[in-house]
């Protein structure tokens, strides 16, 4: 598809063109059931189909034992922010959480607005958010440690999860569910908006092992109470089914083109490596943040000023590469990589950025 | 399409066909972006357009004055069970609930759970909920008016929506949003899922009038909040872009190929009258709904006998006509006959429902 373009975007993001193919050879006509995949209803054996697949395939993915359960929900990870407090500290205990940046802020503040006594136990904002903090004092009577695995407008990532003892981490791994493998032993929960690893927007998975559903009140709306998608299979009422069924075509991708997350995750090391090691060669162009903090998922990088950086996207967009301008919060540059962006967009990516500087440096 | 089907499923339901095939036709490459609708960040002029067109249109198709938003969120009808007691009802207020069936039913749960003092002010449940209330005695002292339009498992409408006084009418109109033209004098929101008449599954349309938005309070969960939604263009977070596009397909084909709400509501009157005269003619097969109170949408009725209904939902998916069983927790058979359902579809289950009764009748 030469008219394709290499998209950079940090969400909604690039979508393996394998997936999409598929997508658009059965739109008209769903597995011979006459319908689209988005008339066909969702108490049908087609679409029960497609979600255990995708909870299979998850299942499998990242090693999940059977105290885990796979759910589907809407209102991306900003309504988590408010559903986790709701469901995890109604009896007005307190948790941790590790404030890494916009989203970790975000998260911070859904659990206040609801009085809920949690506690900050780490912050990086001392440095604009630029690096994870390390060491961090975690109470042990904590319901939960909540953080933000990557953090895709300051471009930082924990390399590794954190020793938090015997309290459960709730996670919000948006921008890097599926990228790499994961130690899930001290993990109560993962949530993911699916619009930049797995799939499209307006669907937001949810990992929830048994012992956190159980702490979920009964007097809180149906539509927040984890349990009510536990019990249904994620249909209490109608899911987003076309979100559904492109996360499982990306999953089936992951397994069976990819061939797992430890062949994912060499993919993105050396897309990332190779991108970073571009730019710290480079006088041009700088990497923000730190290293041992930096994301494999979202390059951020500032030009010696700000009418480089707007030139350098707008030129970019002529040579067929999207999405090179940073959050709007903090300006800059930034070229999200995620699992559907080949080795073939950081070449060409690196080839435009070496001109680049040529021509205007 | 000759391997497409006659799709009665009550939601997700049949999309008119021309919406679809534009859909496949873009899905690699949306209007030359080089990307899928399903990878274009909802930050974009391409993402702008979209949704900004679906708010226009919905405004001329309903002709609404500018104290009225446009709105699209997530979760469903069944959250906003939930939002609307929450937002409305924020100062020890009552509001007034009616009854008319499984989802009424539900709303009215939701209210409850949240401890508001609301009142049931006319059910039908006396009689399975066969009917539509009338000469409802409305408090006027309530903040709001709650009703479900059209019964989707009951399948009985509101032939008109009922005086509420100063009352502001909040309607679930789910399964009949943009099947007619609307008096809007009274009504202070409505809430839609998309995928019975206006799209696919995973987006909610609300449309909600100022005098209501100035109700939330401040101190609930930002993505609980309407305002959160008004401020912000529906994108305070990541909207679910491709359910919002398909929206806009399926509104553009409501103005421009239908020719607007009063042609569609013909067609429809047309389609249900067909449809409820063959089956009032017949001695085998029986309405269920009462005179006067029966969808447009939903056609409901029964055979003789269990076993002939079952036998008639099987043949009839053998025939090209699939989803006519009726809702699980009712039984008996229902055709589906939305916006997008054409008189051909009609013409064909009633060739189909006269060939079945002649050799099991």
């Amino acid at each position: 598809m030469q008219d394709r373009l290499h998209n950079f975007n940090a969400g909604p993001a690039a979508l393996p063109l394998p997936v999409l193919e598929e997508i658009k050879d059965s739109f008209l006509n769903f597995k011979g059931s006459g319908m689209s995949i988005t008339e066909v209803s969702h108490r049908s054996p087609w679409f029960d189909d497609v979600i255990n697949d995708a909870i299979q395939r998850t299942k499998r993915l990242l090693n999940l034992n059977d105290q885990y359960h796979v759910l589907f929900l809407q209102g991306g990870a900003s309504m988590q922010f408010c559903m986790a407090p709701l469901n995890f500290l109604s009896g007005g205990q307190s948790a941790d959480y590790i404030n890494t940046g916009t989203w970790s802020t975000k998260a911070i503040k859904e659990a206040q607005i609801q009085n809920k006594p949690i506690k900050v136990v780490a912050s990086s904002e001392d440095k604009n958010f630029c690096y994870i903090p390390k060491g961090i004092p975690f109470n042990k009577d904590a319901v939960y440690v909540h953080l933000t695995s990557n953090n895709t407008i300051k471009g930082t990532q924990f390399e590794s999860l954190p020793d938090t003892g015997s309290v459960p981490m709730v996670i919000d791994m948006s921008s890097d569910i599926m990228s790499r493998s994961l130690d899930m032993s001290k993990v109560g929960m993962i949530y993911a908006g699916a619009q930049k690893n797995i799939g499209p927007a307006g669907v937001c998975m949810v990992i929830i092992r048994q012992d956190l559903l159980d702490l979920s009140p009964d007097n809180i709306p149906t539509m927040l109470n984890y349990n009510t998608f536990a019990k249904k299979n994620s249909m209490f009422n109608t899911p987003p089914c076309f979100s559904i069924y492109t996360i499982q075509l990306v999953l089936k991708w992951l397994e069976e083109t990819i061939g797992g997350l430890e062949k994912m995750d060499e993919r993105n090391r050396k897309k990332a490596k190779t991108l970073y090691d571009f730019i710290d060669n480079s006088d041009f162009y700088k990497a923000t943040a730190d290293m041992g903090s930096r994301s494999l998922m979202n390059v951020t990088f500032r030009l010696p000023n700000e009418i480089l950086e707007k030139s350098f996207v707008t030129k970019a967009i002529e040579s067929g590469l999207g999405g090179l301008k940073g959050h709007r919060s903090v300006g800059g540059c930034r070229a999200s990589i995620y699992n559907a962006t080949g080795m073939d967009a950081i070449t060409d990516l690196i080839s435009f950025m070496t001109q680049f500087e040529k021509t205007s440096g």
